[in-house]
């Protein structure tokens, strides 16, 4: 196969690919936002599992290997892009390969029983139910490892799956660097009272929509490339570059949760959006990694939505919708919005605790994978650590182990990535206001995100997948993956609101 | 190739184009229903092209016409499934493969470009702009009827795409009926004043919205199995049987378009619902014709819709929404819903001058495929034609022969199949009321429609595309098609509305 051979099969079959990928997340968005009749579910499964399985097959074929290997053994002649593509092509064939499909297609099997016994067992709180699928789940992770391979630490094989490049010694340096300076912060602010002032009551559903093109354009997220769902679980989804759709979902008696999700949801859309369209033909207008993904969703989330600038926006639109904010002010809201206590549920956790909740679930991971721990021992493990970082420990199942979807449906390595990915933008925020001088503050008081999203999309989102996270933040920020920015904009940022008196006393 | 091997390939290829029909049909809702960003219509429109082009090609490999073949060889053994399966598939592929690809692809490009034309052309009021385009369209039109064959005359070739047996032997019979009763009835009613009371002023659209849930299930179209959308256009489209979606347009000044568009799609959907599930794997959970289809719609619409019976279930109804007709009495709502008046615009003519207008398509459409007009005088024919039949000569171009999509679309022998199809019904109506002895205005009255719907469900619905159409309706009502019952059902209806007094006189 001539080199330019192989790369006409392999943009050939990246194109095919993007009509099925348009037709999946279509299928997707009606059976989340649309709706479906309960009855027509067996027939949608049906077509949706043979678009899925058609469009692996065909990337899957024998061909894309010798496409690929050509290419590798033109690697020196490669453009930057067609280099990527190589790399990110040949990475998945070989993934997918490494499992022989007999082991796949038992996993899968034995992962959509879990994933109904998981339901029923967390809604009994019953372990015992729940375990031989943990056992068999941990056994079968195991051998994927081993399947995959890894250099070092065998969970760095399956870390690699969702953060490509993360391992074992990175994530324990950052766990660290959280045991050493954010365990401790927490409880000096439990000790201290952490005061701050619950919004309670109901807010009308409607009202609440009116916030929404306000957040929206708040954050730059281009409606007009895009639309805002409702779901039950808000997520993002990219049906093609220039309709990347976000949702949210409203509470009547919870106003923040929607506030948040849409910021959040915002923070993905534009990092979507903005990918550059020159990438696309080469399947390279994706995340760099999920890490990266929430990256953006966190930075507009927690380090735009709740610093004390977007407060003090934020106020007059609540105030102006809502007679409950009457005599509130922006130190107030400040508060509200960035309470820090110690929590058993992940998914409803605040900005300094989410992190201590995955450090849990890191380290019981690695020693299942490592053999050190067995799963029977999980509910007490997991209620000792919550002990040990947060000083709370689960009443019950449901607020303990068996809260979380992923190990049932067998998915180990992916939390790392949601508490690196925050502590990679807090990394680039340091950059954009220290190296890059952007008044972060000033753009804010300005409801123009313009300069911040501008660095954003030169140094992150336009280069989609073309570089490995690590180097892109290398590139982006003059490091590596370095946590101490993250405990630093923790402590600063939670040591100001909530221990300064004291500090000062 | 075995009866068995061919029989699995058939069955295979089917079960995959499902998939894709699936997928289609989502971004055809999400296009016209959920509403997509402009800047996203070239990457959709390639994923959309790319789908249907690869569902085509799949069905088109030349293993299905082995498979064809090879089944048609073992006909005597093929159960009536497998045979109507194969007929089915047998005219698909032949039809297909009748038109050189070359041809194909010159006439596609010709009609994208038509259709822009046609649009401006209608604007501007201006003819010339259109007529090379509809020339050529005809040129291409009669060159389709030689490479399908034909037995008779040219024009059957294309009728037969579109209402499959059809023949102009058959429609002649039809509009000369039409022609000979219709006409001066229409005179006649015209003649007499013809008035019924004009629902006008401006009814609020959400008070139109909470009908819909009352017309839906007095139609019996089960919304748990499907979903009721709006539109600009409404449509009805089938995602698989148990997921059948309607859709509607709310006009603030036009309370009876959401009504009417409402139970006319209900009629479709209720098609597609009632088919047989054990049809599906043979794609014969299909409609018998774009006729039968039609049938079905419009039965419901004004059959049932327009009769003085639902007349007097509606009317409480809107009394109770709308102030306007706190005055009104059933026969003033009966009258009002059965406006029988000449008009110019087809896709807004009443229930007595409907198939008129599809009578005055007809005409020159097959004249066109004789040769014995040319395109250059399609405007005055079209005129001299609605003065014959209607008694009234369209002032513009926009009200004449500009009015459709249909020929600008490359559409021949497409209209014939409103009013077949509506004369169908009628058909169907007669043998409900008479052989199977169902007490209509019974049902309509206690607000069930469940024996006529039986009826419909076990006799047409359920069958599918099982039989030809005209088969299917012998089967039903004991005969082939007949228009003297359309005919009949039509003078005795408007008679009885507008001209009673005056026979009684």
């Amino acid at each position: 196969m001539t080199k330019q051979a192989a790369l006409d099969l392999l943009l050939g079959k990246i194109k095919e690919s993007k009509s099925f990928h348009l037709a999946l997340a279509l299928i997707h968005w009606d059976a989340m936002v649309t709706g479906v009749p309960t009855k027509s579910y067996a027939a949608r499964g049906a077509a949706e599992g043979w678009l899925s399985m058609e469009t692996f097959k065909r990337m899957m074929a024998p061909e894309t290997l010798e496409a690929i290997e050509t290419l590798e053994a033109h690697d020196s002649e490669l453009t930057e892009t067609e280099r990527a593509m190589t790399r990110i092509a040949g990475r998945t064939y070989r993934k997918a390969k490494a499992i022989p499909p007999e082991e796949l297609g038992a996993f899968r099997a034995l992962v959509s029983e879990s994933n109904q016994v998981w339901e029923k067992a967390r809604e009994k709180r019953d372990y015992e139910m729940m375990l031989p699928y943990y056992e068999k789940i941990v056994t079968y992770q195991r051998k994927l490892c081993d399947l995959y391979g890894y250099e070092k630490h065998p969970y760095d094989a399956l870390l690699d799956d969702y953060e490509i490049g993360a391992n074992v010694e990175m994530l324990d340096g950052f766990f660290a660097a959280l045991r050493k300076e954010i365990v401790p912060l927490l409880k000096d602010i439990t000790n201290s009272g952490g005061e701050a002032e619950e919004i309670t009551g109901k807010f009308a559903i409607e009202k609440q929509k009116e916030l929404m093109p306000w957040l929206t354009d708040f954050t730059g997220y281009d409606r007009t490339r895009g639309k805002v769902g409702e779901v039950e679980h808000p997520f993002c989804l990219t049906i093609n570059r220039n309709d990347v759709r976000i949702t949210t979902k409203y509470h009547e008696d919870n106003l923040l949760s929607s506030i948040y999700s849409i910021i959040h949801e915002c923070g993905h859309g534009i990092y979507e959006q903005n990918m550059s369209e020159e990438l696309e033909p080469y399947a390279l207008a994706d995340c760099a990694s999920m890490g990266m993904h929430e990256s953006q969703s966190r930075l507009y989330e927690n380090m735009i939505g709740r610093s004390r600038t977007f407060a003090e926006r934020l106020l007059p639109n609540l105030q102006e919708k809502f007679d409950f904010f009457k005599n509130w002010d922006t130190d107030t809201l400040y508060r509200a919005v960035n309470i820090a206590r110690p929590s058993l549920i992940r998914i409803e956790a605040d900005e300094l605790t989410y992190s201590l909740h995955i450090m849990v679930r890191y380290e019981l991971e690695k020693s299942l994978i490592e053999g050190n721990i067995k799963a029977a021992n999980l509910p007490t493990l997991w209620a000792d650590k919550y002990e040990e970082f947060l000083g709370i420990r689960p009443q019950n199942l449901a607020e303990g182990v068996l809260q979380d979807v992923h190990w049932s449906a067998g998915l180990f390595g992916y939390f790392p990535s949601y508490a690196v990915g925050t502590a990679y933008g807090a990394q680039m925020m340091n950059t954009i206001r220290t190296k890059a001088g952007i008044d972060v503050d000033a753009a804010i008081k300005k409801e123009d995100l313009t300069p911040i999203t501008n660095w954003l999309r030169e140094n992150i989102h336009s280069q989609g997948s073309i570089h490995l996270p690590n180097d892109l933040l290398k590139r982006a920020t003059g490091e590596t993956f370095n946590p101490q920015y993250y405990v630093n904009y923790l402590k600063e940022k939670f040591t100001g609101i909530y221990l300064k008196s004291t500090v000062n006393s």
